[in-house]
């Protein structure tokens, strides 16, 4: 995945990185659903001078751990506390994915975790309190982390889509029209297919797995529906935001 | 997960929660296989007065902002990484799993860290460095957990054959017999049956799922007998280890 980006940005091999990722989703999402929801841990408070909850807290610390590491001079990642992270130690040798600077800026990160916490996670997980609040946010940081890979990932899409009908776009960008912008990336068919296909995953990868062949279990770990709600709701809709605010500052 | 432990020791739950760590191990190990070797983050530098590889660097980062949310309060989690952890800024509301603490403090950390990255990683992931070390490092940490956990949660099996055979145990232990404890120990029927069911999981969760039922793939992202030999040669054993060491200490 690393070395995919603009050198490879052909729509084929966008789509195959988004199949990819749906399966990560999908496990990550499996996975915090065997943890409490642990709400504490999602009320803001003030530590040691940090206001916020303790999930900020330990994924702006986590963020700056991988920071050393080099994940944010990857143009697919986009950190949820982006000020004061610490520069890397290594240097990425190909690091050739560049997007234009200003459309590369383009980050939902607030949106997406605004939406996990307060929406989605009260729909994945038990009721319940059992303390391991480290254990459910690093869990979470698995999920949003990949639900923010996925969705910014829209500005590889945009920028294949625009390089494909380069006049097309450009005429809506320059119009700031989003309406155009919005039909000109829909396609719902394949937006039903996306659907379809998360919930067949939740299916595959959520069931019970016994040695003797009666798998006649219905009872998923996670939710079918709830993984096709949750890009129906968000992810498909945030990726599109993306997608525009990219496109919309494109020609800057 | 968090809520079991000494209050709920009994075999069936605590199989339950190793078989529930066998999925966890699967989908990490497939996230894992995803992302290219990046040998370099693995060999041992000097950055900033750290001697180590990043990943260690990175690991030991990573699991002190996970202790300020109080992960190693838990007897299940057993650190990389374990001196000069921060203390937790909260308090677990039921903290209630115990083990004796002589017999707690068992780590075979290392021991999983050096086969995982001198001898697993090379068979699991493809050859390549495409530079984003913090993406592979924090998949890494993922596996490395799992497997952590898998294996020190034989602290728990061992306390729960000890209460259901205490004086069969208490007599090896005291003669510091480990062929004795060994044998108590094993069920090969058992280890024959878990390394199949992990490599049927290998099978099932590492298929590539399209909406048409063209299911005739026989390519895995992870190949299944690796997951079996991955149990055979240093989950079981190691976790072996841990229950043996954890005897020998019980009546300390």
């Amino acid at each position: 995945m690393g070395s995919n980006g603009i050198d490879d940005l052909s729509l084929d091999s966008i789509r195959q990185t988004l199949v990819g990722l749906e399966d990560t989703i999908v496990y990550s999402l499996i996975e915090r659903s065997k943890i409490a929801r642990n709400s504490p841990a999602y009320e803001n408070v003030t530590f040691l001078g940090f206001h916020g909850s303790l999930m900020d807290h330990l994924i702006q610390g986590a963020e700056a751990v991988q920071s050393l590491g080099g994940r944010y001079q990857s143009p697919e990642e986009v950190p949820f506390f982006p000020n004061d992270l610490p520069p890397s130690l290594v240097n990425r040798p190909n690091c050739s994915q560049e997007l234009p600077a200003a459309a590369a800026s383009v980050s939902v990160t607030r949106n997406i975790s605004d939406f996990y916490v307060n929406q989605f996670l009260p729909l994945l997980v038990p009721k319940g309190d059992d303390g391991n609040y480290a254990l459910s946010v690093s869990s979470d940081l698995v999920c949003l982390q990949a639900l923010s890979r996925r969705i910014h990932f829209g500005k590889f899409v945009a920028e294949a889509k625009f390089r494909n009908d380069t006049e097309g776009y450009s005429a809506a960008i320059r119009a700031n029209d989003r309406t155009t912008l919005t039909n000109l990336l829909t396609d719902e068919n394949v937006e039903a297919m996306v659907k379809q296909r998360v919930a067949k995953k939740a299916m595959i990868f959520g069931q019970d797995v016994t040695l003797d062949d009666s798998n006649n279990s219905t009872d998923f770990k996670v939710d079918p529906a709830l993984v096709s709600r949750l890009y129906d709701e968000w992810v498909i809709p945030l990726t599109k935001v993306v997608e525009i605010e990219y496109l919309l500052r494109r020609l800057d």
